[in-house]
């Protein structure tokens, strides 16, 4: 990973043990020093390396020989079925969003930033800060590291109107990552078997993490202005739920931003039904030409609980988030973090606050923002040429991602097959629908690596669907 | 945090600010810098904080001003406690072993070891290269970095005698702790209602975690050499069980250590009862006397999901832990972790096996060993000299507690209440009982800073104990 020297002796000395027979002898740390042109500490890593991997031991005094092959017969795990059962909720399979694939392939399915779209030098500048400070060898409170909280607070209150109390630095619980802020949302406000209202499509984690849960899921149709308020007032009427999660601003996968007359009738709803909004504001750093400015903000009821998550515009090495909560429900969710994961390593919180407070963060994100769209409108163009049966309700003002509707005729497994075949990985459109999908959609993400290939990967999707209709 | 200048400014400022007006202008950059003998950076940092905690507003070209208070009206929450509804399952208060308190008291509650235990050199040298790496803007697989994987299926392989099918690399899931690990191996091996064996005494966060599950716990009483197999045996016929959770190895609170013939029975138990034995080898790294054999390096039928933590040997500031486990319950578990935490952050795994495969960590471990047996070694005297009262069923070969009986007419509350007083903290035995306590214990943990007020601490217990006494 940081030591390439040491892999490459790695793989070879691999090879090399694969054609040995049992106990046969590598050639001596001296001659591998001299084959691979590495220093003998390098030799020593690669041997420790495959030493842990149980493919050589060390005799000392006498040298490093093959490790004889165990009788390895396949394991009979029948047993764990009865013991196991049935699992209490199906949990999807792992989304396309998350795969890694090849570097030669045209990737439009990751869910997160290209490395070229990251404050490379401001995060590396603050894991080395942080490596020298007490955060590297200290364990932080429960809640957070109290400077961490103080920020996350200062970010909402800084966007909240006058008359509204803004808040405390206490109201925030910091988070591995989103994922586990809304896994524990959803376990804790919530509960198994309960009902949690959604926009339909939205964030497959939300929907992993609601069936981990075994919450409910209840969906309300959302489209580029947001959902439906009239279905949504329907269905709190009609399932007695008392919560509702969605992404106001820049939703995953449709772009969606709410106008100001609907983040105000569901505000409405949530306070007339006792509800929480679960707010996951999971692009506020990735604007292009609006900024986000959360419902929390305008919130001081209790009734918005608020995920803010640093990892897409941070770093995916820095996992931390932070969810504002006030009330009971800051302390339910307080105790299912602790329950679930203690605390989040100190130096993680530390180099997260050291980034966003650097006067070189505005102006990445400024720098951000204009790449974004830069590659928001290359994509935009290039299924205009290529794909003109897609069909793109609103070019989406942040996030990262393109929402395209194809014909309802179109396979759209057989088009992802055909598509990953010639080189072009892209993401189904139904891993974002709580229920059947409503419509043949792809998620097309603009934020990942090389650009300059869009054009050639909207040929490739256009070819693929002409190819069904002929 | 790790600037030391610029948070004297915010304090300075934060008092100056309590005593304004409302919009009062605050004093100039310049004169900032010379009442503070700081940089314009910091003095501009500072007040970048401040603008963070809503505390000041800036307005460029005029000054930056006092932010009029806004009409604080403390929020209604009350509407939250029916939504809420009564919890599934009570979760336990935080225990005493995370507390953090101050430098001048004699802290013997901690569960974490103190700074000068921690290998800081190999920590600190690990962050700054992870920092130069790609490790620092890398999403890792969500299963783990592969030569951590590797690294933590070769450590126990190394221990699997011959015959014995040793675990792959891909066998192991790295959770960002090993309480995250625990709370979804109870979720997704043993579930919601479902009874599920522990020792008793037991770790305290895994009855934490069991009760975030909402399992049914069910104490199988444990001493020194670990459960009476007649009671296991009794406990899994009678519950139908299908999991066991245990510490074989210097078990926490009480320091137990399985001998063989424990270990075979217990193994065969699991194998009887089709059964999960979940082995929690939370202090492998912590032997003085003994090294840790774990029970899962003899089971190749997947009976043991074993637990290996790095987080306190290491450093809390990188927490990883690795799970191995066989057939279907992996797939189980990596469902589980993907949905409540997605992936671990790439670096910290970078970081922690870089630390563990560096020659280094052996001779730290071994110096580690020696040190923590000289503290226990202290503690164990103190004990005798100033609380005669107080009974050691035995001197733990490994880990970090003391496990002492005190008088069944002892008022333990009181007893820790005095203690505290007089500036000694100590952890009550009861947080460490899935029912009610089986006498009074206290958990003395020697790893904590300052082993030179050991005496000074069992003297201050002594005198309370005696207080009561008379």
């Amino acid at each position: 990973m940081y030591d390439d020297s040491s892999s490459r002796i790695v793989a070879g000395l691999r090879e090399w043990i694969a054609k040995a027979p049992p106990d046969a002898r590598l050639p001596s740390t001296r001659s591998l020093v001299a084959e691979y042109a590495a220093s003998p500490v390098t030799v020593q890593r690669a041997l420790r390396t495959l030493a842990a991997q149980g493919m050589v031991e060390s005799r000392p005094g006498v040298g490093t020989f093959v490790r004889a092959a165990r009788a390895a017969h396949p394991g009979d795990y029948g047993w764990q079925t009865a013991a196991l059962g049935s699992p209490g909720s199906r949990v999807p399979r792992l989304s396309t969003a998350l795969r890694t694939v090849p570097n030669d392939v045209i990737a439009l399915h990751s869910g997160y930033p290209d490395r070229e779209l990251l404050p490379e030098r401001l995060v590396r500048a603050a894991f080395t800060r942080a490596a020298r400070s007490d955060a590297a060898v200290n364990r932080p409170p429960a809640a957070g590291l109290p400077e961490l909280q103080a920020w996350f607070a200062g970010e909402l209150g800084a966007a909240t109107p006058l008359g509204v109390m803004p808040p405390a630095p206490s109201d925030v619980i910091v988070f591995p990552g989103s994922q586990s802020g809304l896994s524990t949302a959803f376990r804790t406000l919530v509960g198994a078997g309960r009902p949690l209202l959604v926009e339909s499509p939205t964030y497959w984690g939300a929907i992993l993490a609601a069936a981990q849960a075994g919450v409910h899921l209840v969906p309300v149709p959302s489209g580029v202005h947001g959902p439906d308020p009239d279905e949504l007032a329907r269905a709190f009427a009609q399932t007695g739920a008392r919560a509702f999660y969605a992404q106001p601003s820049f939703a995953n996968p449709n772009g969606a931003q709410w106008p100001p007359e609907v983040a105000d009738r569901v505000l409405g709803l949530v306070r007339r039904h006792g509800a929480f909004l679960i707010e996951d504001d999971w692009a506020h750093d990735l604007g292009i030409e609006a900024v986000p400015v959360p419902l929390a903000a305008r919130d001081d009821g209790g009734h918005v609980v608020y995920l803010r998550s640093l990892t897409k515009s941070v770093s995916p090495a820095v996992r931390v988030a932070g969810v504002v909560a006030r009330g009971p429900a800051r302390e339910r969710i307080l105790a299912g973090a602790q329950a679930e994961s203690m605390y989040v390593s100190g130096l993680l919180q530390a180099v997260a606050l050291d980034v966003v407070t650097q006067p070189a963060w505005r102006t990445h994100l400024r720098g951000l923002g204009r790449r974004l769209g830069a590659r928001r409108d290359l994509l935009v163009g290039a299924l205009r040429a290529h794909v003109p049966e897609a069909r793109l309700e609103a070019v989406p003002q942040g996030g990262l991602n393109l929402w395209v509707r194809l014909p309802d005729t179109t396979d759209l497994a057989r088009l992802v097959r055909d598509c990953e075949t010639a080189g072009v990985v892209i993401a189904p459109g139904d891993e974002w629908f709580p229920a059947e999908p409503a419509g043949n959609h792809l998620r097309l993400n603009y934020s990942g690596p090389n650009p300059g290939a869009f054009a050639d990967g909207a040929r490739v999707i256009g070819e693929a669907l002409a190819g069904q209709q002929a």
